[in-house]
């Protein structure tokens, strides 16, 4: 590609120049989406600017969002859906608490969900080939060498402290600022959340959540014979705190759990600077916020959401997060970060689990000690942008007229809203005997509700299969409006 | 060892008058615990009998418990030890349903028992050291090059079959005969008895326990706000079955949680013909029996006792169990066996953990599938047995008048009773001040007594310096006296 020489107006900086040419190309799609865009070392000669110049410019595209990076190959315009489908509808929950009844639900599911040689577009599970597999086997395996009888041992009910240590690392990118002594290790974000809420509740308790919310929360609710307080929530920004306010100021909840970076289903994240207020609702009434950040890694832009936590000066939000979506899941390697609550946590971990597996805390320990991490997470959250971006594609071909999705930031499931008349129950089960899992919409609900929604996972690799799986659900759907 | 040719009486077997003749030389101290006997071989040439008639003498003895086989070895006369001390004594329970507070108390000790450079005779841990630990490591990297993906996916809630398939196998040795679809892991029996308790009741009811009861036990109780009914428990047989007849009777109690075969902390074993009964007294009311077999495995008998479950006839009877003992603490192995209560243990399984590590679970599953693992048993069930003795031995000489030590036939922890005036934690205080580490008596009872006993640990491989900690807990003790 040959680009004409710059002229740049007075008053603009020469890299702001360069910038504004590539961003002119990709908008005129000269330069298209998925494209290699012209290397620096090419540009400063085509240009006849300095190499620092095409940098800064080139940094400053990444920072909007138009182009990004890939180690050892260069510089790409960034695939922007084209957005045939409008966001899902900010659903209206009912104003008062709710009994949950979804555990059974979910258990008859999981059995469908995780068939073999099924195409699994319902659990929210990550392809394990995306997984660092190897290198973490081979460190598991130093570590077995290196401690043989250590990694057979009780570990203590606070965890393994070298595993502490490397979260406390890693934290400080979430914006918290921990010692290893404030984090309890857990089997996965699951029991961490559920650590969590037995800490801050007594049965018959109301909890707010989302609206649509992960199940797993709602199992944990109604196994602890917690009520539910459904709070609307936006696409993209996530909980409403107007309405979280006004309960918080009635005494009517105990605790508010949320999944606020890239919520599941819906994929919206909270801004940094409503958190600070989020907190501020909740701790000036003392009342708990126990945050799911288990998607807070998978972000799509450039710079990791900050944890609610970062925002807490009271010790009255429990962080919770694992490694499940981001290196293995079969290690459960969770943690928690209890603030107030640690000696509570600790008491029921030791009661619930005594404590975490020893191979797994000691081996993804050393593999980040090892470093590599941070470049396995830039190649996944490229990986998962990629495939959700295809899989609404795909939705927006295959759906019916009328057909919402999500366009989550981060995380890699998409929520689907379908015509009103469209039973995701139904569609479920026709979908499953063709092989295809998909998530139906009242596994989100305290109540069975979301009836026309459907949950799609984009963290399986993108594939022929995958294609006409979406291609075949989308059909069974039309078919139901027939 | 020269000895004189044999006179069989008439109306003898040959072999029982080899036997008989050894039997003689063993309570004449000719031959005294420890020492080896004439291989048989020497005995078949120096007796002029046939080598069969030799071993089959051999097999009486070793199934009379006088003599065992060490392989590769030869046969060692057993170990017996001289009891200068009595048994405890059964204590007498509150007649009364209790709340439980131990689990403040708990973690605040776990802290103290855990301590590096400690000798460790409180924590019911088994010598790392004696674990299989290379043999299991060898394997699991074996495992993960095999499976270098598979260790990484979410497993289902009922855990790997693989590894259930092999449990299914040796539940068989416990009389209990379970297709692998039956079972659920668990991370570690912990989990599997919180699993169980959580299914089959409701906060406020109240649940059977022996006394004195493992402290892990208390512990989930409290967390499940459940009362504790404590039964009266024989050091030998256990729990005492016309009072747990009377309580089931008067629709006291909505459950029995028991240690039956080797208990913690009294080493009780109930006789498999009791457990038959047991099982009836609580079936014929609907009352579930939560069984924890983590023991069953670790007896010094020729003969593994029978599950309570292999008598269970309705469902009703929910086995707890793991590899904690036996292999390695820190894979967190258990499982359990929930019969009629499977649904919910699973929902609870998938709300509660999720489901377990995987990498642990094939790892054990393929070290149970290449065999080694009974040979293994054997010889940790000697070591065991030996400790224990020598700890009670230690026990007998160092600690006050009137003191008595249990006479387990199992396990690897001794209970003591000293005299009415000593209190136990201020000793365990004392101790940890020395770095020895003993579990005080109000651990394991749900309102604080038993303040005059202690639990010691056999577990620890025996040395000079386990037998000083000894010494200087018995000093303390007498020091109280004083």
């Amino acid at each position: 590609m040959q680009i004409s020489p710059l002229e740049a107006s007075p008053g603009t900086n020469l890299y702001e120049a360069v910038a504004e040419r590539i961003e002119w190309l990709i908008e005129n799609e000269t330069l298209r989406p998925g494209d290699r865009i012209p290397s620096v070392r090419k540009m400063h000669r085509q240009l006849s600017v300095s190499i620092s110049t095409v940098m800064q410019a080139y940094r400053i595209l990444e920072d909007r969002g138009l182009i990004e990076a890939r180690p050892q190959s260069g510089y790409y315009v960034r695939r922007s859906l084209r957005r045939s489908l409008e966001e899902p509808t900010v659903a209206r929950p009912a104003k008062s608490a709710r009994r949950v009844r979804v555990s059974s639900l979910s258990v008859s599911l999981m059995d469908k969900l995780d068939q073999p040689g099924f195409v699994k577009l319902g659990a929210a599970i990550p392809d394990p080939e995306l997984m660092p597999a190897k290198a973490l086997n081979r460190v598991m395996g130093q570590v077995l060498r290196n401690h043989p009888h250590g990694s057979h041992a009780y570990d203590t009910p606070a965890g393994c402290e070298r595993f502490r240590i490397q979260i406390a690392r890693r934290m400080l990118d979430a914006g918290v600022s921990v010692s290893p002594d404030e984090i309890v290790t857990t089997c996965g974000a699951t029991e961490a959340l559920y650590l969590a809420l037995q800490a801050v509740t007594e049965p018959g308790d109301i909890v707010a959540v989302e609206t649509p919310t992960y199940y797993g929360i709602l199992e944990k609710l109604e196994l602890l014979q917690l009520k539910s307080l459904e709070i609307p929530t936006d696409p993209q920004e996530g909980l409403d705190l107007t309405t979280l306010e006004q309960v918080a100021a009635q005494s009517k909840i105990k605790a508010l759990v949320t999944v606020c970076n890239f919520s599941n289903p819906l994929g919206s994240c909270m801004p940094d600077e409503r958190k600070r207020a989020l907190v501020k609702i909740m701790s000036s009434r003392s009342l708990p916020i126990i945050e799911d950040d288990i998607n807070g890694e998978l972000f799509y832009d450039s710079v990791r959401p900050k944890a609610i936590k970062a925002y807490d000066n009271t010790g009255l939000v429990i962080y919770c997060s694992s490694f499940s979506k981001t290196l293995s899941a079969g290690c459960r390697a969770g943690w928690c970060i209890p603030g107030d609550f640690t000696e509570s946590v600790l008491q029921q971990k030791l009661a619930i689990t005594h404590s975490s597996p020893m191979p797994t805390q000691l081996a993804i320990a050393s593999y980040l000690r090892q470093g590599g991490f941070d470049r396995h997470l830039r190649r996944i959250r490229r990986c998962y942008r990629e495939q959700v971006l295809r899989v609404a594609e795909a939705v927006g071909q295959h759906f019916p007229e009328g057909t919402r999705v999500s366009n989550p930031q981060g995380g890699h499931v998409l929520w689907i809203e379908m015509p009103e008349s469209v039973n995701s129950l139904q569609l479920q089960e026709e979908a499953a005997e063709h092989r295809v899992s998909v998530a139906p919409g009242p596994l989100f609900s305290p109540v069975g509700q979301y009836l026309n929604c459907v949950r799609l996972n984009g963290g399986v690799r993108w594939d022929m299969r995958v294609e006409e799986a979406i291609a075949l659900v989308g059909r069974l759907a039309r078919n139901q409006l027939d």
